[in-house]
C-alpha cells in the first residue's frame, strides 16, 4: 500500500506539466454533475471551440442531485395515493371520484396546504396522514441538504477553476467570469415563471370553480404559500385535476425561488472565498516560490493521490502521503 | 492611491514572521460571529489556558444572523397582530378574545399552519391575509439566506484555520479536529427538544382542549408540520394562549432542525475541501517551496491589503495589488 503510494506521487513529480492539461477531463465529477455544468459557457468554447452551446433552458438547468429527488417525490407520491385510495371510505368531506380525490388528498398533504376540505375520519387514517406528512418533511430535508450541498460543491469547482484559469488569465479577469454566473438570471426567470402560474390558478378558479376576483387570487396565495386556511379550495372534478398538477407545480417553484434567493445572497461570499485563494496563489508567484509549472503539478498530483477518481481526497489518503514522507 | 498599496505590501514584506501570531486576533470578524465561535473549544483552550470554556447551551450556539432574523420576526409578528386586531370584525370562526385572537390568527397564518377556524372574511381581509403570508415568505426566504450564508462562512473560516493550525499539528490531527464539531451534538439536542415539544402538545391537547389521544397527535403532528386541516385546533382561550407560543416554537425547532440536517450533510464535502487545501500546502511544504514563515507573511499580507478588516480582500484591494506589480 505505502509503496503504491509513494510511486504515484514520484510519478506525479516526474510527470512534466505540459501533461497536466489535457487530463483536465478526469476533474469532472462522475459521482455527482460533471464540472461542465457550473462553468459559463464561455470557458467550455474557449477550450473546445467545436461544442455547440447547451440549450439553455430552466430545466436543464437543474442540478441531477434534485432530479434524484424528483425521483422520490413521484415515488413517495404514488405510495401515498394508493393508501389513501385503499382508506378512502375513512375519508371525509367533498368527494368527487375516488381515485381523483385520492391523488388530491395525497397532494394537499404532502405540500402541507391542508384544505381541510378532505379530512382523515379514523385513528388508523389520521395515523396515516401524519406519517405521510412527516416522511415529506424528510423529503423536505432531503431537498434541503442537497441544496446545501450544492452551494458547497459550487465553491469547490469555483476554487478549482481558478486554479485552472492562472495559465491564461489574470484575477480580475477570473473575478468578471464569476460574476456571469447565471443565479441571478434563474431568479428572474423562476419569477416569471411563478407569475404565469399565479395568472393560470386566478383565472382558472374564477372561471371553472365561479370564485370572484378577490377570492380566487385568495385561494392562490393560500395554496402557493400551503397556507390552505381551507374555506375556498377545490371542489368540482376538473377543479382538482387541474389542483393536482397547479399545486405540486407552484409550490416546488416558490421553494426553488427561494432556494435561489439564498444562493444568490452566498455568491459574494463564495467570491470572496476564490479571491483569498486567488491572492496567494497570486503572492506566492509574485514572492518567486511557485510558478504555473508548479500548480499543474500539484493539480496532477492532486488526480494521482484520487485513487477512486471523486476529484476529492480521502482522509486515507492524506494519511498514506504523509507516511510516505516521514 | 497605487503608492499606498504599493507601502502596506512592503511592510508586509519586510515585517518578521515572529510578529504574525499577535495579530492573529484581528482575523476576527466584527461584522457578523468572532471566530472563536466556530473554533471547538479544545484549540482555544491550547492558545488561551486561561480562559474559562464557554457554556454549551443550544442558544448559545445559534448565530448572529439568525438573531437577526428573530428580531425582524418579533417586529413581524407585533405589526400582523395590530392590523388583525384592527379589522376584527372581518375576521369569522371561533372567536374567544379579540386580542387574543389576532395574535393567534397572526401565528396561525404567517407559520403557514392555516387551520381555517378563524377565516378573512372580506375582500380587504383576504387582500391583507395574502400580503401577511407573502411577507412571511420573505422572512422564510431570508432565513434561508442567512442558513446558506452561514454554511459558506463556516468553510471559509475551516479553509483560514487549516492555514493557522499547520503551525502546530498535522493534517490528521487537523482532521480529527474538524471531526469533533457539534452539528451532530445540535441535531440530536434539537430532535429532544422536538420531542418533548410533541409530548406537551399532545397531552395539553387531550387534557385543556379535551381531545382523545389519536385526535391530540394528529393535531400535534397536523400543527408541526404546518398541515392544519382545521378539523381539530384550538378552540379554548387558554388553547389559544398555549397555540401561541407552542406553534411557534415547535415549527421553528422542526425548521432549525431540517437545516442541522442539511449541515451534517454538507460537512462531508467541506472537509473534503479543506483537506485539498491542506494538501497543496503539504506538498508545496514537501517541495521545498514554501514554509511556515510564508503562510504567516502571506496572512499578514493578507491583513494590510484588507483596508477594512473585513477579513476578505475586495476586487479593489486585488486590482490595485496587481497594478503595483505590473
Amino acid at each position: 500500500m505505502s509503496t503504491d503510494g509513494k510511486k504515484s506521487i514520484t510519478v506525479g513529480l516526474l510527470r512534466p506539466p505540459s501533461q497536466a492539461d489535457p487530463k483536465r477531463k478526469r476533474f469532472r465529477r462522475c459521482r455527482s454533475a460533471p464540472l461542465s455544468e457550473f462553468l459559463p459557457d464561455g470557458i467550455l468554447a474557449a477550450s473546445e471551440p467545436h461544442t455547440p452551446p447547451p440549450s439553455q433552458s430552466i430545466f436543464d438547468n437543474i442540478h441531477p442531485s434534485f432530479r434524484k429527488v424528483a425521483v422520490y417525490l413521484i415515488f413517495y407520491l404514488a405510495i401515498g395515493t394508493i393508501c389513501f385510495y385503499l382508506v378512502a371510505d375513512q375519508i371525509k368531506g367533498e368527494k368527487v371520484n375516488a381515485i381523483l380525490d385520492s391523488v388530491y388528498f395525497c397532494i394537499v398533504t404532502m405540500t402541507t396546504v391542508g384544505y381541510g376540505d378532505l379530512v382523515p375520519n379514523s385513528p388508523s387514517t389520521k395515523l396515516l396522514a401524519c406519517a405521510f406528512v412527516f416522511s415529506g418533511m424528510a423529503l423536505v430535508g432531503l431537498t434541503l441538504s442537497k441544496g446545501a450541498d450544492y452551494l458547497v460543491e459550487k465553491q469547490e469547482i469555483l476554487l478549482v477553476r481558478a486554479l485552472h484559469m492562472r495559465q491564461k488569465l489574470g484575477p480580475a479577469e477570473i473575478l468578471s467570469e464569476l460574476e456571469n454566473n447565471k443565479v441571478r438570471y434563474k431568479c428572474f426567470m423562476m419569477m416569471g415563471f411563478i407569475v404565469v402560474l399565479f395568472l393560470v390558478g386566478t383565472v382558472f378558479l374564477a372561471t371553472v370553480e365561479g370564485l370572484d376576483f378577490v377570492d380566487a387570487l385568495y385561494c392562490v396565495c393560500s395554496t402557493v404559500t400551503t397556507l390552505g386556511y381551507g374555506d375556498k379550495s377545490f371542489s368540482t372534478k376538473a377543479g382538482r385535476v387541474f389542483a393536482i398538477f397547479w399545486i405540486l407545480t407552484s409550490t416546488i417553484c416558490l421553494a426553488q425561488l427561494l432556494c435561489y434567493v439564498a444562493e444568490l445572497n452566498t455568491e459574494k461570499r463564495q467570491k470572496e472565498l476564490v479571491e483569498a485563494a486567488e491572492f496567494i496563489i497570486f503572492k506566492l508567484k509574485e514572492m518567486g516560490k511557485i510558478n504555473q509549472d508548479d500548480i499543474s503539478l500539484l493539480l496532477e498530483e492532486f488526480e494521482n493521490l484520487d485513487v477512486d477518481q471523486s476529484g476529492t481526497l480521502s482522509t486515507c489518503d492524506l494519511t498514506l502521503a504523509q507516511s510516505c514522507q516521514t
